[in-house]
């Protein structure tokens, strides 16, 4: 058994990540914490996610590096904000622990991005470079034993799931653009009037276009450079939970549903949780909320140098706490499906 | 002409006022105000209402009294929490301007109340009894030149206005059951993660059982006791706008759908802004959202002794902003359907 | 292994039926099929719920008894309109499969009701004496080896779980108010511009005040006679899932939280799927959506002669297709929670 | 005064046409239809929008076109299905008659497209030429005494009213792509599963992509011919009201925010229904839901080589019914903001 601790159980991830680890048969639950601050108060373990309901298990406490410490932990899962994360890994290594992150505090390698993109200077750089970017079906063999996986973002995953197959077919030096948009529960369990019910429902609005933090990440795992043509716009849309990413590309060669179908067959004919429609037909947000999975369509538009893709998870298990288990499960040596099927 | 101010302008009543007043034809808008506090900064009038897109007028500004009476209003309306209220109504009163208040400090008679049902001691209760409980239809002379007029509860609004008409045929001694249910916006603009999209979307609950604020202004008006049989239960709508309140009676004799359609013609039928529908018609949500109107519907149960009672209304506006200005009209003289039509 | 069968599997109940039983452990899904009419094409298993996406079983079929017959099914869920259902079960139970209906064909013990509420003559009224209401928690033994369930309909599930355990509490001859709130999947998978989502979205509304059809069974199970002081007001809510019914009543004494405690306590203190809140603790929808659970809670207003109960449930799942699980695993002699938990 | 009458309006655009109409102080409504088929019962002019809840006007009568012959109208709304405003118009036309449609049956010069985009022969292609493509602030004369405009489609107008004015900066040859979404009224009022409240809600998908029938009218206006890279994908959002498109555009130089604005300064500087944003202020949805404004807004990526471009409307007023009345303004030269400001 992987004795597993979660840091930020009672935000929207962390709860997520408390349902699907009290029914992983490999996995005990030994304590659970919210990130302190303002959320700082004991919350009953049935309390914490609908599916708990009748279900028994540790509270979650106000953190507490030191009550944390005394469960022994073998993993703890950090669902807490960027700072937060970069402060606490490296003191939970240090106890022995492997650290599954799931903000953004081990995604990029150079410690310099964090002023700009994440304001705040990073407090452990040495550990960017061990930092496994956890995009689980292109990790390979990283993951195996990793001290420190850096989930990747919400966004992030759902669009680099579509394009790294493709990646190679594309015409260099055209852009690639990305629209996405996510459900609310992506900025997290907030005071924040910006996403109020009032505020948000019936609204649709693209937001933070170039400075959004997933895209050096991104950017990063592409091996693209600052300058290179690589478009992303996120939009909030008014739902709970999904993210849709609708990507635009343009081919070297014209190209035919058979080759991208081949394109996408070859990553993922294998993986439990990302499907791949056929040429044409495209996903939908429903297709895959509450689920692990990924699902992805592409069309060919006349002419077939120009292709749609679409890519559909659900942020908060895909995008956040499925993904962090199926991380796990490849981290520990547990079968990758482990709790999640 | 007459010159109006807002305080709570960028509040969602205070923006529906803005709205209002901008198309009233006897009416100029001199100042607006936000409440002060956090949200104090100037916003420019177009922002303020969507419907105020390319018009001008004055922005709103943070709070000031001295700003207020320099710009000499008439009337000043008060779209401000309760406190607020009770605190700027005499100071304005004071000044020479008539005020209308949309908050609950000015609605019940007693000032021993106000601690138990508002949390404060009202800090002017010598202007209770001067107030005009402003549920219009219901009004007479009353607000013909009155200095200060409480504009009712959005609930109580809704509930009364079903509920007067049939009163006098109710059985004493038995209970009136009231289920309302209010969309969010009813809340206010706040920075509270119970009103969070997250949270609200999806979901619906009772709340405040036996303690709703509006309940004893509701008893107070109808004439009933503390212990009188009336129950009121608030539920939390995911949708922005909205009230619709199921009122359950008991008739004293059998009744008929002609005695009841009767007893809500006389009070309304010369009403510009209630309507009754044709018995066993119920209005729903979406008939008055935007409007302000009320919309009353009424179904009898077999054998005539029971009787369900719907009541619809937008809580922005005639639970708030069109009643301020209907309740403006009679006050000043103007034809009551003045910048509502 | 229990083989079990589905008509209906493409609608909402069905769909949910069919992701409940793939995880069941003593289930073996032998066949699927629509209910027929339009909607009569053939479904991939993997897509007829997003969490069966990755897995294999029978594709749903247009209806067919005898290839249903051919499949040898132990058990066949009907997720089918009342009219049908109450033909095609005779035919099933002849062939000597139990049937589990979740329709309203047999919960009426008279069949001189059906043309009054459900339009139709009952076409085997000799079943409807056999025929076992699957209140679960409710039921005793009679489940043990049944051949035919009639599944209690969703509203009278939330209706009746709160309000039976109170009923010797109450006082004689008083009105019973229930005011309940249904998501708009409990109409089914429909082509009715009245619930497309233009019209439902932003608005709310009661409807069937007096000629709901699941009044009469919960008469029936609450053994009130026809004019009994029982009023029912169903609201269609703008969510997919979800009940909740507000419950209105009277006390014959006045009563302490904890008599009311206690009498919540006896029936379920031991079932896995009905829980009880602590006095004054009231229960949201979005606590159960997506699970089995009922949860209720109770508020006593000021005096104790008066309370307010509020009940929540899943109308897909506590109420229709868990439920209907729960009672075939009573049925089969499978542990209570199997396929649930 | 303008007769004016409406066939179409009990569907959505029809309705707020009606709600616009009956406020137009040159307007007189002389009749209102249904567009027929099982629409075809009468509406009373108080139920066909709540705005129109207390007025008095003609109630909407199943089609006819000798009854509309009978009541002289001088112009003549067509917010009725593609096909039956080909057939409708020349009947209109020829009894003396002005027709402004809403549908796209007039939008495309060349007959031969019909076939292809909308399914059917054109009954008058000798009309087409003579229509006038609607997209007012772009018209000039061309309006002023027209007998026949075509009104551009809700999503067309939203890019065309962004991308227009800078057309003449952008890079030859390289591709402009539009990510729209559409609220579900866009979809009109339909008995169909795939737009009923539990399919949509919650959801959100890409649709249509390169056969959607807005990009030949929008190619059209653009002067491109099928074959430059023009990529437009529809996506339906879960709200009832708005379109926004989020466009992406290379420029054939480095741009300064000043040149964009001097561009969309120059046509848009007099308009009163088109309003744009300063350099990196985005519009969202709310702000034009209920108006009949377009907003624009535009931001630079780093480099300036490529722009964002974003643009809202509600695709029942200026997508449809304010547009409509706005070009009617035109045609008979009353005053552009009359009924609409």
């Amino acid at each position: 058994m992987t004795r597993a601790a979660i840091v930020g159980a009672t935000g929207y991830s962390g709860a997520e990540l408390c349902a699907l680890l009290a029914r992983h048969h490999h996995v005990e639950i030994v304590s659970l914490f919210s990130s302190g601050g303002k959320d700082a108060r004991a919350v009953r373990f049935a309390r914490l996610h609908p599916l708990l309901g009748g279900s028994t298990g540790p509270d979650a406490e106000p953190f507490s590096l030191e009550r944390l410490k005394a469960t022994r932990p073998d993993v703890v899962f950090l669902a807490t904000p960027n700072e937060t994360s970069a402060e606490l890994a490296p003191k939970i290594l240090e106890s022995g622990a492997k650290v599954i992150d799931i903000s953004g505090a081990f995604r990029l390698r150079e410690a310099a991005a964090y002023p700009k993109w994440y304001g705040f200077e990073h407090p452990a750089p040495w550990l960017l470079a061990e930092a496994v970017y956890g995009l689980t079906e292109w990790c390979g063999g990283e993951l195996s034993g990793a001290r420190l996986v850096a989930n990747p973002g919400c966004y992030s995953t759902s669009i680099l799931l579509a394009l790294k197959p493709v990646l190679p077919l594309l015409a260099k030096g055209q852009a690639v653009i990305c629209d996405s948009v996510s459900g609310v529960s992506g900025a997290g369990k907030k005071s924040d009037v910006a996403y109020s019910f009032s505020e948000v429902e019936g609204n649709f609005k693209a937001y933070g276009v170039g400075v959004h933090r997933h895209e050096p990440e991104m950017r990063q795992d592409l091996g693209l450079s600052a300058d290179a043509p690589f478009v992303f716009v996120p939009h909030l849309l008014p739902t709970v939970r999904g993210i849709l990413s609708t990507l635009h590309v343009s081919f070297a060669q014209p190209q035919t549903p058979n080759v991208l179908a081949a394109a996408y067959e070859k990553p993922y004919a294998a993986t439990p949780f990302v499907r791949v429609r056929a040429a044409g037909e495209l996903p939908e947000l429903r297709d895959v909320v509450g689920t692990p999975r990924a699902e992805i369509g592409f069309a060919l538009l006349p002419g077939g140098r120009r292709g749609v893709l679409v890519s559909v998870i659900d942020n908060l298990l895909k995008g956040a706490a499925s993904s962090a288990v199926q991380n796990m499960n490849r981290v520990f040596g547990h079968p990758e499906t482990e709790g999640l099927a």
